[in-house]
């Protein structure tokens, strides 16, 4: 129906005949003139409707915003002083000969093309959509599946579907439930991930397994989470973590080489601790330079318990965060509102010291806690922190979970409102992850069950579980972990050694990884794989602020579609045949 | 770990060092030396190991089937004598020289060589992908999707995904229900089809697009369904049916071009009615050259009323089925074997004829309703069928529906039992399809309610609803639909015109569809697609007997998955939280 896309349209088509499909973005009268800009999912384009010709300018006229039309028309050059340098096409703009309404539209009840709520842009998502930079987003994405396809096949990697009607497992987040109808009673749930599947087709033979795949989470839901979300899922065998890494490493750089035109280099590699120990995060965003900087052992011996306290304490942390010369910049109101601020990670206060004058010794020291800090550990401090006339030093003192957390907050909002953070695009590895951490006395993962250790026996890591590492590597780019993976054990004896560190019993392991136990006992191959989150990614390569604007169909923070207004009530007649029931107070309802 | 694959070791390596990985598909013992038949996912090899490295002897003496192992050594070409011609790599061998076991392996619970129960394949799934041919299957089916997106893409399509949380839609099977934890006591239904969602992208503009998705059925099995299939799912703008065959067209021949080096021609068209008609189908398979053949015209004035009423009745028939040359092979037994058979499909009986001798007239004929035909319409039907010595004729007579049915399963089985189905690929698209079918009095969609009528107002489609054709399209291909799709109407009355016919009230459409009614409003695109059956499509290509055979994880025919024991009990406490009970009388639970 159509001979060129409008964003087509350029100096060496002039002359041409065109005939065009897409919608009125906008009409202009003017000088007896009609003026459309046509738009179509490529760009828009300056279309002229002389009055000369007089039945195609009566049909012209009946033309109104997102009207859906064809025409056919010659490309001409605008005069000099008319070209459009904001627009794509605007060296040209079409002289129309025939138009065809294909579709009316009525008055829009949003304008896409201003800013209007979330609520409203969800409800009416397809007009949303029209969107250019939505539009955009969602043909970026297809670009980025398509190269990372490409990539993968290329790199002998299978794409193979697993089931989305799976078995309920307890990995950490809460499975959407799915009653069956031929087996009533029971569920079926949605996978978190294809973690099992994928390490089964592994033990299959497969070699090198990609997908990509929805998975699903029934949790509450933050800016960047969805109930369903999309994971660009990997596993290899007979590969170290060194190869994975390095072969996803190289997928990454070529999405960014083909796609932003951007060369990542080389990753670096850092460990978790050392990620802890200078960031107070597990992903670490280095275009921020701020970094914390230990200093419990200056203080062991001061009276002041608030330092002295966690200095001691084995499981105690007391870091300083340097803000080179913003001393003047933060004032009295902008601590309180930091000391505020960390209090939401736990932190019970934020000290601070100011470095006026470094050559005036303590006089040169503006700080509410500079009488508990003897000269020693002030000059200790002030070398370590390489600090300097100007700067404002920040610290947390407490156990080393909230440091880190607290303090890595902090570096990251401090560092954006005093403009520390680069713009560019800074990726690493995150490593030598321990295999679990410590919650209410117990352990748990850091990543799964599966994740391998690194040099030990089951026996060894029986006797000493929380100093283990495992071997697991996070991607991090700019702050945001985009994926993360570890080789899996390979090994009936392991499995069942870390099933019991998490406090899964026997026959709980039976029951719920009985056929994963019993698939390793034939010939498994080593094997390990990665998944990355390819909304986030998207997100990140688009410069998005929400995965909501790389989807074409999310649903809100409630978890709910306003556009097809789901979730709904369920037909009585199909709750019966699958044997189950609602059983919700009726205020419930009404809170929806 | 590798440098080749088992498979790729051929003449042209010969003296080189090899290392593989992968499994002892087999190990013989053979004068004093040790050989394995070495597989991975690329093929076997043969392994030599020599007692003279007596290290290397004694690991490879602990080797037993389905050891994951690890092994460099050098590629030498095989005596001539020894060359196996049924092997890829049977004009070389590798002599060890390092072996490294991976992980061991107790003996196979099935030898997934031999045939097993489907019971025992499913149970020890990731024993049974071992198998060559199912690993076969999944390599081809990851080709085959492979493919299919480097053209989509080519072609100018964006994969966009759609969501798997919707809302249910009355599309004719069951939905599977998913209870939403938010909004408790509402429900999500997992997609029949993307269909209202890939419209909607046409109504944002994005012109093409394409996805393989995953979409859900909950009833009952048959051999050739699953719980969850996928389609590869396409729709576009501005495109006419014509079109849109074409580029599908396009993609399946070079599908079959690349993948299996068929070209498939140019595909023929054919109407529901002209199929309906010579083959009792809607999907005819063109490899089988028996047809039906219309007789009720010369049969209107018999006494006999078992032909006379279906003849003399407009919604009925009488089709002859001849089947040549075999007079003499279809014996009483098997005939009433074929009575029986079509009385599955509601068939009262099945009047036959045999053409014993010509020349001879009413004599040379065999035939127990002989007495009930005069002359000139036995005279017809002979005449019309083309009849010759050596054949037998069939006869349905009935409603249309029920001889279409009977006769149609007929003509299958008789071809398929007396060879007549022909080797080779018979695609072909079925078109102008009637908009609506009866069933008990009531107007249904024969593909579903977006399709659009051709060439009628919304005022003549609900004058005429039951003669107007729709502007749909099959793909058939050897008797199986590999995709179906249509024109979509585009037009809010139009739409609402066939809600109405198929009796939904304008408030129970606006309650379902009021979003896409809505969205009619806004310039919406004229838009067409199409859907395929990926299953289908890759057990025709590799030519298995059941989409089971090319689905890495598929459910029993109970829906049911028993290799995780899915699905399963529900934790009352996740159930609690969603607002929903079980509510099953014991002995249910007990059958299951």
């Amino acid at each position: 129906m159509r001979s060129h896309y409008c964003g087509q349209l350029e100096k060496s088509l002039v002359d041409q005949q065109v005939t065009l499909c897409g919608w009125v973005n906008k009409r202009r009268d003017l000088g007896g003139l009609i003026f459309i800009d046509m738009r179509d999912r490529t760009g828009l384009v300056q279309v002229v409707f002389d009055p000369d010709q007089a039945a195609l300018f009566e049909t012209a006229n009946k033309l109104r915003q997102e009207f859906c039309v064809r025409l056919k028309g010659t490309v001409r050059a605008r005069p000099e002083s008319q070209v459009n340098a904001n627009m794509a096409t605007g060296a040209v703009e079409v002289m129309a000969d025939e138009l065809e309404i294909l579709s009316r539209s009525e008055p829009l009840p949003i304008d896409f093309n201003q800013h209007v709520s979330e609520e409203a842009r969800l409800r009416f998502r397809y007009l949303d959509l029209r969107r250019p930079n939505m539009n955009h987003n969602l043909q970026f994405r297809a670009r980025v599946t398509s190269a990372v396809r490409r990539f993968m096949d290329d790199a002998g990697f299978l794409d193979i579907e697993t089931p989305m009607l799976t078995r309920a497992t307890p990995e950490g987040a809460r499975d959407y439930l799915v009653p069956s109808r031929t087996h009533k009673g029971k569920f079926f749930a949605l996978p978190q991930s294809p973690q099992l599947f994928k390490q089964l087709l592994m033990m299959s033979g497969f070699d090198r397994y990609y997908q990509i795949v929805k998975c699903f989470r029934d949790e509450d839901l933050r800016a960047d989470r969805q109930p369903e979300f999309t994971q660009i899922d990997i596993e290899t065998s007979f590969m170290t973590a060194d190869q994975v890494m390095a072969v996803t490493e190289q997928m990454v750089r070529k999405l960014f080489n083909e796609l932003l035109e951007v060369d990542l280099g080389d990753f670096p590699q850092m460990s978790w601790h050392e990620a802890m120990r200078r960031f107070g995060s597990d992903k670490p965003d280095l275009r921020n330079p701020l970094e914390l900087v230990d200093v419990a052992d200056l203080l062991k011996d001061v009276e002041f318990k608030v330092f002295a306290g966690p200095a001691n304490d084995p499981k105690g942390r007391v870091a300083a965060l340097k803000v080179p010369g913003k001393a003047g910049d933060i004032s009295r109101k902008n601590i309180d509102e930091y000391t505020n601020f960390v209090g939401i990670y736990g932190a019970k206060g934020l000290a601070w010291l100011k470095v006026n004058d470094l050559a005036a010794g303590r006089d040169g020291i503006q700080s509410p806690v500079l009488k508990f800090i003897p000269d020693d550990a002030l000059q200790g401090i002030l070398e370590r922190t390489e600090a300097a006339d100007g700067d404002i030093i920040f610290f947390g003192a407490d156990n080393a979970t909230v440091v880190a957390e607290a303090m890595g907050a902090l570096r990251l909002k401090v560092g954006e409102e005093h403009g520390f953070v680069s713009d560019e695009w800074r990726p690493l590895w995150v490593v030598d992850f321990p295999m679990f951490e410590e919650h209410d006395g117990e352990l748990h993962a850091i990543h799964h069950p599966f994740t391998a250790p690194v040099g030990v026996t089951p026996e060894e890591l029986k006797a000493n579980p929380a100093e283990t590492l495992s071997n697991a590597y996070d991607m991090v780019l700019n702050g945001v972990e985009v994926g993360g993976g570890s080789v899996r054990i390979h090994d009936n004896a392991m499995q069942q050694a870390v099933f019991e560190i998490l406090g899964i019993e026997k026959e709980e392991a039976q029951e719920k990884f009985g056929f994963l136990l019993e698939a390793l006992k034939y010939g498994t191959p080593p094997h390990a794989g990665l998944a990355f989150g390819l909304d986030r990614l998207v997100m990140l390569m688009v410069g998005a602020s929400s995965i909501r604007e790389v989807i074409a169909f999310p649903k809100t923070t409630t978890a709910a579609c306003v556009l097809t207004d789901a979730p709904g009530l369920a037909n009585p007649d199909a709750l019966q045949e699958l044997g189950v029931a609602v059983k919700v107070a009726e205020e419930a309802n009404d809170n929806d």
